[in-house]
Parts: structure tokens; C-alpha cells; sequence
């Protein structure tokens, strides 16, 4: 049988974009002989679709969006995923569903049994979990259709109580077909391998995995969709991070033709350890989703421009860095806006930086709109010494500076906080805060370091000045980041046993930290809470970033 | 049978702070011969304690509460909430519990079945369901323990499968006990009323419902904790907002000596009607809720002063009279920021309003800041006419000002925006968008000018002239809110279709809207949803609010 595997990139919502795009590739399948072809979960209309499921309207689109691609299904079948209607009048009003078309019908439709409710996953809020499970007659052939966290149920402490792809087993499926849209974080990609691969070592019979890719939002999904024959050989692996129509044929015997692709059972070492960064956090991989990132988002929200603030410090070079890579230099514009705290090597740094780039950039000094701010405040500050209001000042300065240029002339700010600042709360509300999309908000300080030295990997974009120098924040003189943080080579670490592993702080403190970092940093991240809560969307490339798939009480009073 | 039920105000992983208050009402109730106390719904750690779960440590801490707790559960039953291991090696790893507690023992841990997953609540992401019911013995009676939603799914369209009441029935209870942790909104009191009395008309015996209260970050939680006898006469009413311990003696036949307390059965017309805004909407509820969503904020943050920017609009000054009655006006400082656009009328009203109230206010004139921005950028902006740019420096030197204060003094910035102008984007991000906390989010235009009046119930508080005149930002000369947005008195309407009803185009311009304004303004608010992204936690007091119960992709391309 000739299958199709179609990997694509969807816009939420936008029914006509994502209608068009399965039309061509059915279309092009047809034209080359396929008789099946396999789309990923939620197709019609994007995942993760979120509330916009609440509005009948909208799923009557769905609907109207199904009754379309049928018209194109007649001598191929198609399989598309999409929100269906719960007819029964008791649980949830939706199933996550996938519909079986062929001969302009649909000849099956297939509810999702196991609903991701955890991290950036919200299923369970709008979908009822399938009942039944039955196997699709497809030209003499028996087909079990499941849908992503279907088949991520295997192990000594499943998540879920049932298991679909074992309800199906009875009906003596002859393979396995499942659409997902599964995040790329990154110990992704080798965890998809591991569980596709237990999936079909189990069953024994081939499995097509055709996962979604493009970024929505905060969240990357990466392709690298996957066919192992009945053997458990991978015969096909889409690649990551861009689009993709492949043919696959499967013989009756559930054999491939095909050569077998070898790949490393590696098992990561996902303790954060900086001596082996670039192995363990696969940082062409992280580099790429990035990209993907913040292309997506520009693309998807109808952007072409961006500005950024241009410190000459490390986060702001490798943020602008990836901005031009993913949007064209012309396209970035960066704001160097020293203060009188700034050290000359600053600026001269980011001018390096913007002129290896060759993207547009302007200096604009802050030191006036600083003195009218405090010669204002006077009266009521009245004489009392600098603080950190001072230096929030002129961060929040900066940050109106920059959205003032974005407004006149319709760039989008780009955020250049890290993970390690943002977790610990070392950044200005509406200053160094401020921005539509956090570029670097899942990468740690030394995720950062790997990242500039990824970019430089064949030739110097990132001065190496800034790569050497001591981080500062530059509001006051002198002022240095290990002034109010633990060295980063440390804090990173702790951070990650707490956000990543989510250990307690006798956990930590047994894995050798010192007890009163340890206490003084958990604080300061739940301290915090309040901060990153008005933080924009962050993209997503670790398996636990701060935004959606972190949900902290505020006024929480928890080691803190 | 003496029962007591305790409603009490707890604080989110702030176990001593927990652990000793249900002592207290314990021992106190030991004193009055109790003989049972029933307490709401995750009692022990607060709720929702959200993925604080996920740390084993928080789970050790609930255990040990329990343990503390146990120990004064001697010759009185103690019914407390919590969460608690499954301990099978499949489904999630936690059940939300019940404890029942008697002789120093555990002598049942209790299971929540329906795990509410929508709107603000997000327990199926770290709850396995219950899967066995079983009633409790106790002094010769069996009593059904239930969680809160457990007892919500009745009616022709259940949400859930199965009802948890009906599995116990056959064990024939004699009694039903409930642990609440249930939020506030305008249309809930009635709809909690309705459903406890229609479990008591279904099951025919007596329901202790027990329901916290307090404001958690953006949910306020209500009290108003119920007692219905066997013939579902209400007996007992607990109040709202405010913490109870009451006694009641059941009999044993299932009757309570009480008098029964009449209520109305009033189904209120839940269409946004201005012209019945007051008696629709619950205002003395909606403003008893504010007052606690903002006293709750700052003690459980621990602060003490907030600051306000006073503009002489309506928005402002509700806010600075509802901070003054939940915080004292003495802590709660006024900052009048005319810009060369403000009327003198603004500065008056602002000054007479902070008269009324006796609350500290400073004027700080903002033109010299913003004359500096213009200075400074003039060499990008070129002579560009005047536009939302400039708008929006005035906006965030203001935002910048007040957090200049608020770093100095240590204040916590209240923010001002209603949910009409939240919906529509009519605000400036890091300008009057800024702030720690939604005072006025969640509602509409017209809801605030009914807090206003409230406000003025007895005495003049809020001058009439800020009342009586038109909404304005005053940003550019003689600017009207009704120069971009249209009349509030329509598009209040409008929006509440749209949020709280979620009607989708073609139903709400079938309600009569004009069909261009509707999409206009459908349009406006899907745009605006990074905006609303980065803004503060809103205090919730309608069944959609914007925040944490209302997940919509930002790069979503739906309506707009």
C-alpha cells in the first residue's frame, strides 16, 4: 500500500491557510498513485487550538472544513484530525478526533483516549476521552488509528489507566497509524524514537507517526515524523523543523523497502552539566526551534520587523543574532541605549556585533530622559540615595524608548531575558521585561554561552569581548550579576533541579549544593512568581519552560 | 449529632499558617462538645496550591500536616482536605482527598471523582479520578463524604460519566458531607443554593457542604457555606467573604431544629442588561468580592501600601475608593500625573476624590519626561506627526513613574483597566497597563459606573462629575474614549456574548448588534489577546474573567 505522510505547518484558526495546504498535499499524493495519506493531530485547525474549541462557531468550521477535504478524498483515503461533537448527552461536548475519509465519505471517525493534562497540555478541558475503540477495514487491510498520547502509555507507571492500541489488539490490526503534535523540547526528540519504537516491538506491526511541525505561539512542534515496519527497523524519518512529504510503501507482510536508518539509542545525561552542554541540550537543535520560533511568530501574527534593545551583552547579541537568521538582518533593527553607567567597550561591542550582522542599528543615549525622570521625582524622593528604583528607571526608560520606535514604525520588540534572570527575578517590570515574544526565556546563562558559541561555529558573528566579559546589568557603576547572584555555573545547576526536576530543597541540598544557596534561590524564584506572570510568551525548548506549562500560585507562600 | 463546619480563609503552602487555624476551630469545637467538624476542600495546603503538587517535598509537608493534625482528632471527627499518593503504580500520581479522622486515626481517605478541568480549574492535570466509593461508619450512622464538584453533576447534560452519590446510595448513607473549594461570581450563590438543595431533593438526606473562602491570586472564594436538612430546608446559612465556625445539631431521623431560612429562587436574567445592572449582577457581592480580592492580595503577599495613579476618570477613582475600604486610605497613596493634554478638570475631581476619601495624593506634571522622550527621539522620529507613539510615551512615563514610587517606598501599584477596555486593547502595555493587581478587569464600563453609584450609597464619595462626564484617556488634545471604541452602553453587551456566552459572529449579530461593529469589534479583541497575555492577575468575579480561565493562542487567526 502506498501512504502518504504529510508534515505541515498549520495556522490556528486560520481554516482557509491549513484547508488549502492538506488539499495540495492530498492533490499531490493522488497525482503519484498514494491510497492513503496521514496527516497529524488536529489539522483542520491547528493544535493547540485552545478556548477558540469553545465557540460552536468555530467547530462548525471544523466541520465545514472536514466536508471540504472530503470532496478531495475519493480514491485515496485521508486521515485529518480535528475537534468533533460529543453526541451523547453526558460528558464533555468534544472528542480530539480523527476522521477516516475515502470515497468522499468518512468512513470512520476515532476519538483520542488519553488526553495530555500536564505541563503546556490542557486536553482534558475540552475533550471527553474515547469509549470504544474499533480497527478501519481499508482495502483488505485492518487499520488501528490513534492519535498522539495514544500511544505514550507503555512503562511500569503509565500515566493512564487504559491502554487503546491494547483494546484494539483483539481486532488484529495490520498497522498502526497515529497523528500527533507533540512539542520539540530538548530530550524530545530520542524519547519519540524509544516510545514509537516500544510501541511496535509490542504489537508488532508497522507504525506511521505523523507528527506536526511549526510553532504556535510559545509552543515548537518539530516534525521529525517517523515509519517503522513490523521488525522495528526505522524506515523513514521526516526531518525536524520543516515541512515534508514523503511516500512510503508497505508491503502485505508489513515489511518496508527500504534501507533501515540507523540512529544512536543514546540516553542522555539530563542533569544540566556545562561541561558537556552542547551534547546533552542538543544546541543545533535548540538553535533550530529558536528559529523556527521566532519565525512563526512573525509569520503567523502577520510581522515582518524587529527591534531589539542592544546591550552589547550576551543575551541581547545571541537574541539578535537569531532575529536576523530567522528574519533577515534588514529586517532587525537594534537600539544601543547607553546610560552613564554604561562602560564604553558596551556599545563598541554592539556595534561590532550589528556590523558582523550588517543589521540597521541606532544609538540613542538615555542619560536626559534619566535626569528628567529623577529632576521630576525630586520632590518626593527628596534626596534620598540611589536605589533600585534609580536603576529600574532607566531600564523602564529604555523599554519605553524601544516600544515608542516599535509603535511609529510597526517593529515588534524582542525580549533578551534568560532562564537563569527570569527565574530568580533579575530583571525590570516593563524595562529589560518588556517584548512580544521572549527569545531566550528557556535557555539558562549557560545555554546562552552555548548558543553564541553555536553561532560562531564557523565564523565571528558574536565579538568574542562579549562572549569573555562579566555579565552586568550596567545601572550602576561597577555593578557585576554575581554582585546579587550566585556564580552561574552554580545557580544554573540548582535551578535546574528545581524547575526541570522539580526537587525540594532537601533534594537539592543531598545533591551537594549549599544549603544556604539553596534556600536564599528557591525563594528568590517563587518570590518572582508575580513577575514572569507578566512576562510575554516564551519559546519553549526544555521540558519545562516558564509560561503555560508552569502554573505557580502568586501568592503562594511556599519556600519563600 | 453535634457538627460543626469550619469555613475558614487559608493560605496557599503556608502550612503553619493552616495547621493552626484548623487547630484552633478543632479545639474550640472540642470545647462546645462537638462530636465532628468538617472543613473545605484542601484544607491543609489551600487551593489551588496548582503545581506546587508536583513537588514531592509539598506533598511530605501535606502529609505531615496531617499527622499534626491527627493528633487533636481524639474524641472529635475531623474531616480535612488535602492531597494525598495514589498509591498504584498507574493513573496520576496524587488523588485529591479527604481525611476522616477519629480516635487520633485515619480512619478514611476519601477520593475526589470529578475533577472540575475547565474556566480556572485545572485538577484532572494533577488528579487521578476516584474509582471506589465507600461510606464511612461512624457513631452508629454512615456518612457519604464527597469533594466539591462530586455533587455537581446533575441535570439532562452531565459533564462527567459518572456520579459519585449514586455509587454510594446502595451502602444507604445517612448523611452527606461536602468539602468545597468553589469560587465566587455574580451568578454563583444562586447556582450553589439551586444544586446543594437539588442533591438533598434527590438523595433525601441532610448535606453539610463546607466551602472555603478567601482570595487566592485572582479567585475569590466565597464561604456562604450551607446546611440542608433531610426534607431540603435550608438551616443553615454561613456568610459570605468572611471566615464562620458554626454548630449544628442533627437529628437522627435526619431533620435539624432550625428555623428554615427562606431564600429566593430568583433566576437571575443573566444578559447584560444596563438598565437592571445593579440587581443582575450582584453589585454589593461584586464589591464585597473586590474588597477581599484586594485585602487577601497584600496580606498574603505581605504588603501593606498601594499606590494608585489618579487620573480624575472613573476607573481610577473606583479603584482608589474600593483600596482605601480594604487596605485604610492612610496606606494608600494618590499620584496625579496631568500631562498637556489633561483637562483641569481631572486634577480637580482627582483632588476632590482623595479629599473625600482622606487618603495621601501628590500631583507630578509629566511633561518635562515627556518632553525629554520627544528630545531624545526626534533624530529617529524626523518631524512623523503625532501618533499613538507619542500616546503611548505619556502612558508609560506615567507606568514608569509610578513604579519609580512604588520601588522607593514599597508600594504594590494598583492597576485601574476595566474589562472593556482589557477586551478591546484599549490600553498601553508597561503604561496603564501596568501593575500587581486587576482591580477593575474583570468589569465592564458599565459595571464600574455601578460600583461608582454603590460606592455612593450612603454619602458622596466619588464626585459626580467624574460620574457624569465622558470616558477619556486625555492623550491627545480633547481625545474621547468614544473617538475609537463605541458606546460602552452597547458594546458592554456585545463583549459579554462574545466572553462570558461565547456566541460566536453569527449568533450575536442575530441577537440584533449591527453586523459591522460586531466583527469590528470580535476582531479587536482576538488582536489584543498578547496584550492581555502580560497583564496582571485580574480579581475574578464573573463566570469568565480574563486570566487563568481564559486560554486563547495568541497567534491564533480566528475572528481577527
Amino acid at each position: 500500500m502506498k501512504i502518504f505522510i504529510a508534515q505541515q505547518n498549520y495556522h490556528i484558526g486560520n481554516f482557509d491557510y491549513n484547508i488549502k495546504k492538506i488539499i495540495d498535499a492530498i492533490e499531490t499524493a493522488k497525482a503519484a498513485g498514494g491510497e492513503l495519506i496521514l496527516f497529524s493531530e488536529m489539522s483542520i485547525c491547528g493544535y493547540p487550538a485552545r478556548d477558540f474549541v469553545e465557540f460552536n462557531d468555530f467547530i462548525e468550521q471544523c466541520n465545514a472544513a472536514v466536508e471540504k477535504i472530503k470532496a478531495h478524498a475519493d480514491n485515496i483515503a485521508v486521515v485529518i484530525g480535528g475537534p468533533a461533537k460529543n453526541t451523547e448527552h453526558k460528558g464533555k461536548s468534544l472528542f480530539n478526533a480523527a476522521w477516516f475519509l475515502y470515497e468522499k465519505e468518512v468512513k470512520a471517525e476515532i476519538h483520542k483516549t488519553l488526553l495530555p493534562t500536564y505541563d503546556v497540555f490542557d486536553e482534558y478541558r475540552y475533550f471527553e476521552p474515547a469509549f470504544e475503540w474499533n480497527i478501519i477495514a481499508f482495502k483488505g487491510k485492518k487499520i488501528a488509528v490513534t492519535i498522539c498520547e495514544d500511544i505514550w502509555n507503555l512503562g511500569d507507571n503509565p500515566l493512564y489507566r487504559i491502554c487503546p492500541m491494547d483494546k484494539m489488539m483483539s481486532q488484529q490490526p495490520d498497522f498502526m497509524l497515529n497523528l500527533s503534535a507533540s512539542p520539540f523540547d530538548y530530550t524530545h526528540d530520542e524519547d519519540r524514537k524509544a516510545t514509537i519504537k516500544a510501541n511496535v516491538l509490542k504489537y508488532k506491526i508497522p507504525l506511521f507517526y505523523c507528527n506536526a511541525v511549526g510553532s504556535q505561539t510559545e509552543i515548537v512542534f518539530d516534525g521529525a515524523s517517523l515509519v517503522f515496519d513490523k521488525h522495528a527497523n526505522l524506515c523513514k524519518a521526516l526531518p525536524m523543523f520543516e515541512e515534508a512529504l514523503v511516500e512510503i510503501d508497505l508491503n502485505d507482510d508489513g515489511t518496508i523497502d527500504a534501507p533501515i536508518i540507523e540512529y544512536a539509542n543514546r540516553v542522555p545525561d539530563k542533569e544540566l552539566n556545562p561541561a558537556t552542554l552542547e551534547e546533552n541540550l542538543n544546541i543545533s537543535q535548540v538553535y533550530d526551534a529558536l528559529i523556527l520560533g521566532i519565525r512563526d511568530y512573525f509569520q503567523k501574527m502577520g510581522f515582518k520587523k524587529a527591534i531589539i534593545g542592544s546591550s552589547g551583552g550576551i543575551d541581547s547579541a545571541v537574541t539578535l543574532a537569531l532575529a536576523c537568521d530567522a528574519l533577515g538582518a534588514e529586517n532587525v533593527r537594534a537600539i544601543l541605549m547607553p546610560s552613564p553607567y554604561s562602560t564604553n567597550h558596551s556599545v563598541d561591542d554592539a556595534i561590532q556585533l550589528s556590523t558582523n550582522l550588517n543589521n540597521p542599528y541606532d544609538i540613542i543615549k538615555i542619560n536626559d530622559i534619566f535626569q528628567s525622570f529623577l529632576k521630576t521625582l525630586d520632590p518626593l524622593f527628596n534626596g534620598l540615595p540611589f536605589s533600585l528604583a534609580e536603576e529600574n528607571i532607566q531600564s523602564r526608560s529604555r523599554g519605553n524608548i524601544l516600544m515608542a520606535i516599535a509603535n511609529k514604525f510597526g517593529y515588534i520588540l524582542l525580549n533578551t531575558s534568560n532562564k537563569s534572570e527570569l527565574a530568580t527575578g533579575y530583571g525590570t517590570l516593563y524595562g529589560d521585561m518588556a517584548g512580544g515574544l521572549g527569545v531566550l526565556g528557556d535557555c539558562y546563562k549557560l545555554q546562552v554561552y552555548a548558543l553564541a558559541n553555536y553561532i560562531n561555529r564557523n565564523k565571528e558573528i558574536i565579538p568574542p569581548h562579549i562572549i569573555s566579559k562579566a555579565p552586568s546589568a550596567e545601572l550602576r557603576p561597577n555593578q557585576k550579576d554575581s554582585d546579587s547572584l550566585p556564580d552561574y555555573a552554580i545557580l544554573d545547576k540548582l535551578l535546574y533541579q528545581y524547575i526541570e526536576k522539580r526537587m525540594g530543597p532537601a533534594e537539592i541540598k543531598a545533591l551537594g549544593f549549599d544549603a544556604t544557596l539553596v534556600d536564599k534561590t528557591l525563594k528568590m524564584v517563587n518570590n518572582n512568581e508575580y513577575k514572569r506572570n507578566q512576562f510575554c510568551p516564551i519559546i519553549r525548548v526544555s521540558p519545562k519552560a516558564f509560561g503555560v506549562g508552569r502554573r505557580v500560585p502568586i501568592v503562594g507562600k511556599y519556600l519563600n
